[in-house]
């Protein structure tokens, strides 16, 4: 049945972290791997109180077929979201998806034809690749450091393979944690309008700060930069992802062919999800729910870099990890991640292995941890086991 | 912008029922437009409880991500229900996917090709053929009687055409609330194991039967035709189709494939969706519930009918909508259904024209009629008015 399968799915790549889903849920394993937010984040008492009262009072809505593009008033708190963050952006400019997967995945399916130039970070979301590779698009990668993309290396690319689209998470990204610099941003802008090529600006961390004076301001929220970005942002970070609630904004042609592929998709994204999320936010509980969360995170994030200062200083380098889910460690010499993950597993502990965030096949020294999920006490355990395990 | 947009996004067909959307809503309009279950049928209450039992009791598992292929216990009770059906499969035969919608959609991401041909019945569903359309895949027509598709017709197509896929709605169709008669079924099984094409075969309405003896077994139940049938269900119409809980059964190299698609489509679908549909099914309710909406649903369909009798006996003809929610009618002579919209809409009552559900630009004079929407009363009267506007 093999050759009854569509050029398109003859491409498909399973994802490369879902291949070690079976350590996730074992307690006796430390758990950095898996970028699950932590479900104590999860305001459970309040969305059962919703879920309840939505479905006592307007089961006629919630149970039924929605709009494709979202529920209505929802889109318009998305949009004051999205103004509060520069973006020049209306309630008609957004729609919700079905987490911002989907987002990804419409977004591909409108915009790439087959052989089509992504560029992309190295390292960046597996999940991103995925919906592109799906579309047998080519992606080619682009330098990062510290402070986000280089601007050279993007530069050259766009030069020599004149890309369809960049492909960017630049806050707190998925995998490295690391912060895209202001002035970085505007000289992407700059470089897409150049070679012009659109922007794909995947901001699903961008709430999760933990450092003061961290700026997260858009590449969409530079002046004309509105017709050449397309902004991604998402609900599963800071409420719960069980809800898959994403949005998308974008400008309006690629917008009203995003509507008619989504209709396809799905007709409608969960209307009890949508519902929920939309009254919580009209209540006026994002907000304090954000800062709850951020105080959540920030002390995990303190103990494993703390942890990682006092077992692998001089061993490796890591990121700062400012905001988001994710510690990015880069370790010294000639390391295989990958092939230590069963050791690892051995000595009680499981982590990402870099290299497949890495469309050139580089990052083999490099792994990803979570450091949501366990409490301070494991963290700074794990962090030991991990150091004897790449000693 | 649009040379920005891919070929398959150039494409793209919106809706053609969604562009009467702005009737559906106004109740000084008597509606037989639209495609919804009736918000009647939704069992509400039972739904607060088991989200709120749930919200309160399992949050980190219905608030978190989860499993691309589905709640586990969920596809063990689905591949039960196709067991119970006729269908030789497993738990892990099944995927869950984000409402039948998006299994439509995938199986079209993993199986066609741009120019491969799939046939499909005059009438069929146009979201079918919006995800068919959405891959730029050819569709041909194939005639369709009151037992359903006609056989003779079927074999004429595949052997001019070679079709990758036929898909079809054997179990009182969209639009045509057409029963397909058991030996048509023997022999498109037939006819696609002589001319090697595939058959997705779409089952949204199989339990919604209203008639004594009606045989709604699948093609998928045949010996010998799990290796080239691919078998859809969903719980919207006998459930929520808010909660947007459909399924897949696929021979085994699709179904891994499906699951890639899946997993860059949205990851997964609705946690909390997916585990009320769990519980509600886990508990027994599914079978009560589904009488239910049988005997809802039975009386109106009779109304619609004996309406259709008294008012349109010897100018139109109309099947006999023995399960489902639609009764199709052909109007005698030259008569644009879709032209008259504007005048039904004066004269206070709404359909949905026939004309789109064709792909071979055929079906003028037909038009969709639901009984799904409104009480007895308005049936006869909007029955009454729409005899007017086409007197």
């Amino acid at each position: 049945m093999e050759r009854g399968l569509s050029a398109d799915a003859r491409n498909f790549r399973p994802s490369a972290i879902r291949r070690f889903a079976k350590y996730y849920h074992d307690p006796s394993i430390i758990g950095f791997a898996g970028g699950s937010p932590s479900s104590e984040t999860f305001p459970a008492a309040r969305v059962a109180a919703i879920a309840e009262r939505l479905l006592r009072e307007q089961s006629s809505v919630v149970l039924q077929y929605g709009p494709t593009a979202g529920v209505p008033r929802l889109r318009e708190f998305v949009a004051g979201i999205c103004r509060g963050r520069g973006i020049d952006c209306t309630t008609d400019d957004v729609l919700i998806t079905t987490g911002s997967q989907q987002a990804l995945d419409l977004v591909a399916h409108t915009l790439l034809d087959p052989g089509d130039v992504v560029l992309v970070e190295l390292p960046t979301y597996i999940g991103g690749t995925g919906s592109f590779y799906a579309r047998r698009a080519e992606m080619r990668g682009v330098a990062q450091d510290d402070g986000g993309i280089v601007v050279e290396s993007l530069s050259e690319a766009a030069r020599r393979f004149q890309p369809k689209l960049l492909y960017v998470i630049p806050n707190f990204q998925n995998p490295s944690g690391r912060l895209m610099a202001q002035q970085r941003r505007d000289e992407v802008l700059r470089v897409a309008e150049e070679h012009d090529f659109l922007i794909v600006e995947d901001d699903p961390y961008g709430e999760l700060v933990y450092a003061e004076g961290a700026d997260t301001t858009p590449i969409a929220a530079r002046p004309g930069s509105t017709k050449r970005t397309i902004y991604l942002g998402s609900f599963s970070k800071v409420l719960a992802p069980g809800l898959r609630c994403g949005w998308i904004v974008a400008p309006k042609e690629i917008l009203a062919a995003i509507e008619i592929a989504k209709q396809a998709a799905d007709l409608c994204s969960g209307m009890l999800d949508q519902s929920i999320v939309d009254e919580f936010c009209a209540g006026g509980e994002l907000a304090p729910q954000i800062e709850r969360v951020r105080n959540f995170y920030r002390g995990k994030r303190a103990t494993m870099l703390a942890a990682l200062g006092e077992h692998f200083g001089g061993r490796a380098t890591w990121t700062p990890a400012d905001g988001g889910l994710f510690a990015w460690l880069t370790l010294a010499g000639d390391v295989d991640a990958e092939a230590r993950i069963e050791d690892a597993v051995a000595a009680g502990v499981v982590y990402v292995p870099g290299a497949p965030f890495f469309v050139d096949g580089s990052g083999r020294n490099t792994l990803r941890l979570t450091f949501a999920k366990e409490p301070d006490e494991r963290i700074r355990d794990g962090v030991a086991r991990l150091a004897r395990v790449f000693a």
